[in-house]
């Protein structure tokens, strides 16, 4: 079998697998790249047993069949050929030959027995456009957990409904959720929060729809030249609807962006344990300090503002950065107390929502 | 005492301090940052025990004094100030204030008593361009070791001489020699590696020229905005002279990039412990090729070469790569057999010379 592709789409096409597919694995063989030829193109595939990706990618090709390759040694190979075509030759033997330009190698295939069966084939899909679904995960991310401690946390959950798609994250502290209105059917699931990476990484630049389709713990995600498959998680979030607060006694209006700068130069000299900032709201204006062991940091900026008098609130400032980050233009921060949950709202994007609890005073 | 620099003068002097300046130390008033106000200009010192570095920046000041403020705080702050001016405030007692735009902060300061006397004086100094001097030590550099053993390979020499400034490196299997023609008065000196790096990283973009003097086991080099001591090693390099191949049987000349990127290319498929690459010279023409676990790669390269009919030489291709790093243009390459050492030329800079050892056959 031969094939001859361009160096750049296969540059392309490997840098999205590359990232999962292991360098060491106790089982070796995920370590290898399974190259298939089909008529008019090379079908590369990859898993790290928690993620499974499939790149298509057009080229000649004569005869099929299928190779395995070192992974990381072909993607090393590959970018550094000096040809603008890159040509792979096997003659079923034990090696692949690669040539481009003067450039010419042999290199040690493998058994393909052992390599597990992929699946990506998506029955009943439901379609949603393929940067909108990244942008709805990468919107939350950031409040997802790091800590063992209520596993489920270390996910981000997805609820379709007639409503729409609705992502969620939170670690207990804080939550982040994003809406997208669509029609879909109702279902829930959590996705490990570095898959969720995985397919905000691979989907965020994507032309196009992706069809989702949910099997026995498994997501498949089917764009036009790459298909997913993650894992899910067992079980759902408990319910997070009450934490969020319904009533509020001041509510102030600011560009986002003064704010998180503001933030980070009040919070170099916070207490390095709690990053603790406190936040002065009075009528149309915003005072914000920090003390520490290396001094003390202090900021004004102007808010438009309505509700009571004034208000001290203390929070993590890394909390709110994080709750700020995926606003562009202005920021609506909600206060029902200063002991009890804050609402920041994006004035611009209504879908996104988060909640920061303040520090204890 | 009062200043007023712009931020963008501030930035720049604090990041050629922030790199030597520990952020931690078993002797903690290292972490922080001597500034002293004298007419118009701020000093700013920084020392990690190997160098020492002084930076003097043009500023608007009032009174004189010194204070002592965290170092890596302050950094962090001046970088994110709002405002173009910074203005730095003492009233003599235990806090700095800075001023930038709507952000004000009041920085703990500590007593400099107990701060080390950093000595820049340059008394019978001898003048070389900053710029080249950092070049010289960057085409060598490459070559120092890394190994515990026979310490005095972790410097790079540098031979001052009627006839011109030399640095040498190598780590016993490899050298590297840089000569600038100059007069200077005869001595050796030996630089530990990284305070070299330091000396680069500070000097390779300054302009005019550094005083250079030798005081007792330390260099000082004074710019015309910084001034640098750095310790000296002990002892001098053991006569390196005699690795210097005489007689040649071939020489080929060749574009170094093409040759560089060539091996770069087979060296992937190099065997992981030795990273041989077998070089095969014959009449205008050089074939490379190696061999490992994953496979054979292959390339030939078209050279000019005088000398026998043919001639196969193996080398780790991560010297010969390292070795023709610093080479614009062609390099020579003069090989006296396949076991005895290579030796590496610039064509078009007379200056830059390397020798490397083959591994055995």
């Amino acid at each position: 079998m031969e094939a001859r592709i361009p160096k750049r789409t296969l540059v392309e096409g490997l840098s999205i697998l590359e990232r999962i597919i292991p360098s060491r694995s106790s089982n070796p063989i995920l370590t290898y790249l399974p190259i298939e030829l089909t008529p008019q193109s090379l079908v590369l595939r990859g898993t790290n047993g928690e993620v499974d990706i499939e790149v298509k990618l057009p080229a000649e090709t004569q005869g099929l069949g299928q190779v395995l390759i070192p992974a990381h040694t072909f993607v090393q190979i590959v970018r550094s050929v000096p040809g603008e075509m890159v040509e792979l030759l096997s003659g079923g033997g034990e090696r692949l030959e690669l040539r481009s330009g003067t450039f010419n190698t042999q290199l040690a295939t493998t058994s393909p027995d052992g390599y597990p069966a992929l699946d990506f084939t998506v029955p009943r899909a439901e379609r949603i456009s393929a940067a909108k679904l990244a942008q709805a995960i990468t919107r939350v991310r950031y409040a997802a957990s790091n800590e063992e401690y209520r596993a489920i946390f270390r996910g981000v959950q997805l609820e379709m409904s007639p409503a729409g798609l609705r992502a969620v994250a939170s670690d207990g502290f804080r939550l982040a959720r994003y809406d997208l209105p669509m029609q879909l059917q109702a279902r829930k699931l959590v996705i490990p929060a570095r898959s969720a990476d995985e397919i905000v990484r691979v989907f965020k630049d994507a032309p196009g729809e992706v069809a989702l389709a949910v099997g026995e713990g498994t997501l498949t995600l089917a764009g036009e030249a790459v298909r997913m498959s993650v894992k899910l998680m067992e079980g759902e979030f408990p319910d997070y609807t009450r934490v969020i607060p319904q009533s509020f006694v001041l509510e102030a209006t600011l560009p986002a962006e003064a704010l998180r700068e503001s933030l980070k130069r009040v919070a170099v000299l916070s207490d390095r344990n709690n990053h603790r900032v406190n936040l002065l709201f009075s009528d149309g204006r915003l005072d914000i300090d920090a003390e520490g062991d290396y001094g003390r940091g202090r900021e004004e900026l102007r808010v438009d503002s309505s509700g009571g008098p004034q208000l001290m609130v203390a929070y993590n400032a890394r909390y709110l950065i994080d709750a700020l980050a995926p606003i562009e233009g202005a920021v609506r921060i909600k206060l029902s107390g200063p002991t009890s949950p804050s609402l920041v709202q994006a004035v611009e994007d209504e879908g996104y929502l988060a909640v920061v609890v303040p520090l204890r005073v």
